[in-house]
């Protein structure tokens, strides 16, 4: 069966992948497996690994190489698998790049590299990550300021979109970034520019203006990711009252799950507590729950439960 | 009549006020009194006015004076009054701070000044405020680190409350920032450390949670002040499920206006169209509505308002 | 006469004053006047009042007016002057700017107000300040990142160059920056893009290698102007290895005087001890030197001498 | 032979070895070993490798490993060599750190992570740290807020002296800093803290000046090293002057090297010249000389040799 790559016009939900971790530290192959099932059930179109909200930057190498290929082997082509790739210097983008392309990613997403944000750097930048990858590895730019420090204007994404073909999405976590998806929604998709598909992360927040704005989907975390796949669904079903009216009833627990850094030990106990990973662990130094927190996640998670009941 | 000052013990909802402008830009003075009036029925415990969001740093020095001077004659000590003075220069904040007090204000609110984030900078630069606007102002020191690029830690907060009897009250909007309310409630209020009130910002995005933790109520600027006196009765009344059945009514149209920046626009137009002010201008540089914008808007206040009156 | 204004081909030394205050706090007419005539004394070619270095952001509306028209006038048109009006809000900018140029100044001094570093951002504010100035204020853009948060490329400065013609100057103090003054000098003048002046600021701790790659010259506010003066004449005159013997003499004490924040404590102190203005006071908050400090600084200034004398 | 660890009383010049690679990219293993006779050779006391100028992060754990094994093994325990370990998880920080440490090397440099800059944060990481290394592992405090992101007080440093026994060095480089040495100094060495090392960075900008202030000499990477053991050296003898005399000669080249990122395709330019290494190569994406930077550092390198002939 030929790879399945990601191109221009995918869409629907693309779950980001914690990695989970045993108590002592370890990457869990077990829990791995699971979660990659929970996912799966969830109906999700396609699943992103190694992003930041994965750790990524807290596996060795070896560690990343060995759950990508368990994850791509669990999923095996049930739907596409892009690989988040950012590294400090590129002829380790490149290796591990063409190590996951092998093991039969669908992409390669990759963030602009720290320093000042001028269009030419960034440019320039992509253009080396281009060369490295070669032009049969589609990428997926990841537009992600609040964590890289990098804002990246409209023109620099069309600029991207136009001069090098295998940019064929964008990771939208801009914010506010709303006025952003309409530009390059507008402004792709022309004569002059290809189109470039567009799926939205920052956990969701904005998901029903997003998809009214002409994103393609989603690709973020939420714990929920059945309510991820539900909104996309009928919004595409031409039903956007009832997409906004599932989404608000997870909207109180999503905007919880949201905060920067400390959001990742809620999602994980999420996931945890609904059984698809043993443990919760983010590795050191990383944020953990304490009692407080818990039985404030609880008392988020039974109204949600009751919420969506009453759906 | 005595004026009105914050203490350790305020409490309640202090409504950050906007500033209204007319569309050629000057300050709006019939609006700024029917802004006043449109808190004071909302039920509003106190007001703040020229904090950031009040866009005071486009304000000449003349139209701060004079803004100030209008708000709390049209308030006429009915609710205490917390007026922003943060200024680049201790000169500047000091007589700015003083002409407030004069006018009848309640307290002053003061960030820290940019630059590095260390413990002794801030606290020196706090006994420096303090020393120029002399004992008998009370302050509120905002902590709001994603504006001022300035984090600062719980222990920092708790010697600024023991160190400087002056220093009375919180803003609390650093984010994510729950478990930093759950510290300075435990940490204050002790032998060592007196009390320190706690009002929450960040657009109220965490309010019900914050209540639980101890804060003592909000400030904050949302478009629908009438919420945030609900919510924080129901929580005194001890109800807190009733506090957030009503919070969640409006959480979707809440977490629009908590965009960076673009959200004031948002706040003021909804001001606008609920009669509040007569024009939604944000002093430029700044951010504006488009159409898709305006049509988003539009269907948020529907939704809110529909689920508002089911509850 | 005609008021002398900047130009697309203006160069030479333009000096950053200081502003000068009393022990107690004020502005120092006294000192202003004395500081003019210390400038004037040393073969500058231009001024600039009003920048960072002249503690702008501290002054009142009224000081700044004061300061300005008192230095315009002692200054009575023998060399232009350019106003820093960087200001949060266009309106402040435009009254300002306004007044200043009515006073007599060559043009107005604006950096890129704060947030994202994206070209239609940057280009959009210059955009309404060139409409608020009007077309007959010259303006130079100030390009210093460090400070202003607010990276510009190269193709952004040359779009500003190209589409709005008031912009006549670039002060440069990107840092590192080399490069940028080779690719702004041959990318302007050319059949697409006017020719832009380009005088450096950063303190001159560039300048020999600046003026060989095509600066038309300094705008710093270095405490030892004749040595700017000296370096720009012996690079003009065709002697860079002169220009470079000289500049080497006083490098110790330049690059001590360029340290971030501290580096203003230093200037005023050595203005001081030159006899340039009668107190080194900065407003608060500011950096003051300790006896250690001074003592480093004595050592510094009776190298400097000796390596002079030496020359 | 006993393994040379470092200690609190640690002094002398530690060289920042760069880490050199051949044209198509590796690692470079004979010049490896050229550079570090090349170091040995100038009379530095110790060298750290595997720093921000090292290029650590663009390497893979396999080179790293490589590339310390070679440089130890080379070394043969004739001076001490420090190696950064720097991670963003503390797992892969700690198989490293023991890696590293049986292969001979005299202590670990860690700098905090990216995240707020609040006391409690650093201090608890460092915690995790010491916990992570165990107590026999000595510790270099990395102070580079200007990369990092996170500035640290000096009672946070004291803090760390004083409750981590194997904190026993400080790699400063705030900037500006050198009040910061004053009190680091002023605070350690007492009744209730032990006594901290303390070697300099930022290219050695300020070496006379912070050795006068009680540093015990300097670990940075300026591709002359001599210079830093004469200036050092002097400075012990008691000739400040002798060492100021010879620091000058050198500052015009130091300063040019010191520029931020693009410094350091300058000093293996430098050290391609003297034969140090073979190739100047920096990985992708890092800076690189075009024909004007090179001639422009040709002329600095010639009018430094003159200088120091004529010392």
């Amino acid at each position: 069966m030929a790879q399945r790559l990601i191109d221009r016009d995918t869409s629907g939900v693309y779950i980001i992948s914690a990695t989970p971790f045993t108590e002592n530290g370890a990457v869990d192959e077990a829990s791995t497996d699971r979660l990659v099932d929970f996912y799966l059930d969830s109906g999700v179109n396609g699943m992103t690994i190694l992003g930041i909200m994965g750790e990524a930057n807290k596996l060795t190498a070896e560690e990343s190489r060995g759950f990508a290929s368990r994850v791509l082997k669990r999923i095996d082509g049930r739907i596409p698998v892009i690989v988040g790739a950012s590294a400090a210097g590129i002829d380790n983008l490149k290796s591990f790049s063409r190590f996951a392309m092998d093991e039969g990613a669908a992409g390669i997403m990759v963030a602009p590299t720290p320093g000042p944000a001028v269009e030419d750097r960034i440019i320039g930048y992509f253009r080396q990550v281009c060369e490295a990858l070669g032009p049969d590895v589609p990428i997926c730019f990841q537009d992600f300021p609040l964590t890289t420090g990098v804002p990246v204007s409209v023109a620099t994404i069309l600029t991207l979109t136009r001069e090098m073909p295998q940019i064929v999405m964008l990771k939208h976590e801009d914010w506010p970034g709303l006025s952003k998806i309409s530009a390059v929604r507008a402004g792709s998709g022309t004569a002059e520019t290809p189109r470039i598909s567009i799926l939205c992360g920052n956990g969701g927040l904005f998901l029903p203006q997003e998809l009214s704005r002409g994103a393609d989907g989603a690709m973020t975390g939420f714990a929920y990711p059945e309510m991820l796949v539900q909104v996309v669904e009928a919004h595409r079903a031409g039903d956007p009252d009832r997409a906004e009216d599932i989404y608000d009833a997870y909207l109180p627990i999503l905007r919880y799950e949201q905060q920067p850094g400390f959001g990742l030990a809620v999602r994980k106990e999420i996931l945890r507590r609904r059984g698809a990973i043993a443990c919760a662990r983010t590795r050191a130094p990383g944020p953990r729950l304490n009692d407080t927190d818990q039985a404030e996640l609880t008392r988020l998670m039974e109204r949600t439960d009751r919420k969506v009941k009453g759906l």
